[in-house]
């Protein structure tokens, strides 16, 4: 029968980086025991943001940091500036990446390609403490 | 029991702006009597889009449309212009930013933080009229 | 009775460009026999993602695939180059448009407005087989 399941992940970063969460997700799915369904990954957040990408090589992490970077610069006459110039960069990156994934649930498992890896990003200079909502609807 | 409600929202933009639909999506939820769900928000155009951001600075806004014409600005040589110099950046725009958004529904409410306001972004200089589809699947 | 069907689409590329998936989409959502509900539509790859976009005007996506380039350029100096130039490119233009949809289907049909189209966008040079996890849930 068809069933859901609700929980929030606490999730800290050092700064600005991005933050594997991927073994927390799939270790949360099995627990369910919801087999096929949809998984929900939501940040509820402004200044961080979820995305799928490379688990394998390190320096792509890098890359994707300094690219966001570049795109949103501290330096870009922002009107909005009330925590310092990382505030609206954050902001934007925000935009840019997006707050929610949509992962269907296979074999009890997210149906993530073999080298995809589901990470939090984190666009603030200082670390945080960031909430991730997590839904399963499946049987 | 499981179920399922779907609605579709007209959301009137004023050109070039973010129009913040929170309250109205928050409403339907309420209406729809789903305590825990998740709730999908649709934008059936190519040219405005979905974006969740910061709700308490209006600086913020004005910021992501400045930056989104720098990403995307009209004059970039596009080869598709059929509909005026704002017509390609609208696409582009909104593959940046996206047009569906999924968000866990608890204590019947959309799970956003504190920060987080749910904004349909319009691309196009002239107001328009734009269709925004819900739907929540719950219990 | 709420119930739910997944399947894996394979998606034939031609290097970087955009497959119209739309067709193939709407024929399993039609299959299924699923009048309201939602789809999901997950691209299980780092170098590929999907967007939904004009589906009339062919040069929107050449505009497309052009803005992506200029975006996320091959010479911007990026640590990660194991498969070439084109490589980390392809994972930060796939950051940007991300790697799942999320649809209300009404009347068995994607929800989809009228110039909306599904597409699978390779990032990367040569031509790949991509795999398209669809899942929908409704009644």
């Amino acid at each position: 029968m068809m069933r859901q399941s609700i929980e929030t992940l606490s999730v800290a970063t050092s700064g600005r980086t991005l933050v594997e969460i991927t073994r927390d997700v799939a270790a949360w799915v099995e627990g369910t025991g919801i087999a096929t369904g949809l998984l929900t990954v939501f940040c509820r957040h402004t200044s961080a943001s979820l995305t799928i990408q490379e688990n394998a090589a390190q320096e792509v992490r890098g890359d994707i940091v300094r690219w966001l970077d570049r795109i949103a610069p501290e330096d870009g006459g922002w009107m909005h500036d009330d925590e310092g110039p990382d505030d609206m960069p954050a902001h934007l990156k925000s935009v840019l990446t997006g707050v929610s994934l949509a992962i269907p649930v296979s074999n009890g498992r997210p149906a993530l390609g073999t080298w995809q890896g589901i990470y939090l990003i984190e666009h603030r200079s200082r670390p945080h403490r960031r909430e991730v909502v997590l839904h399963l609807i499946g049987e």
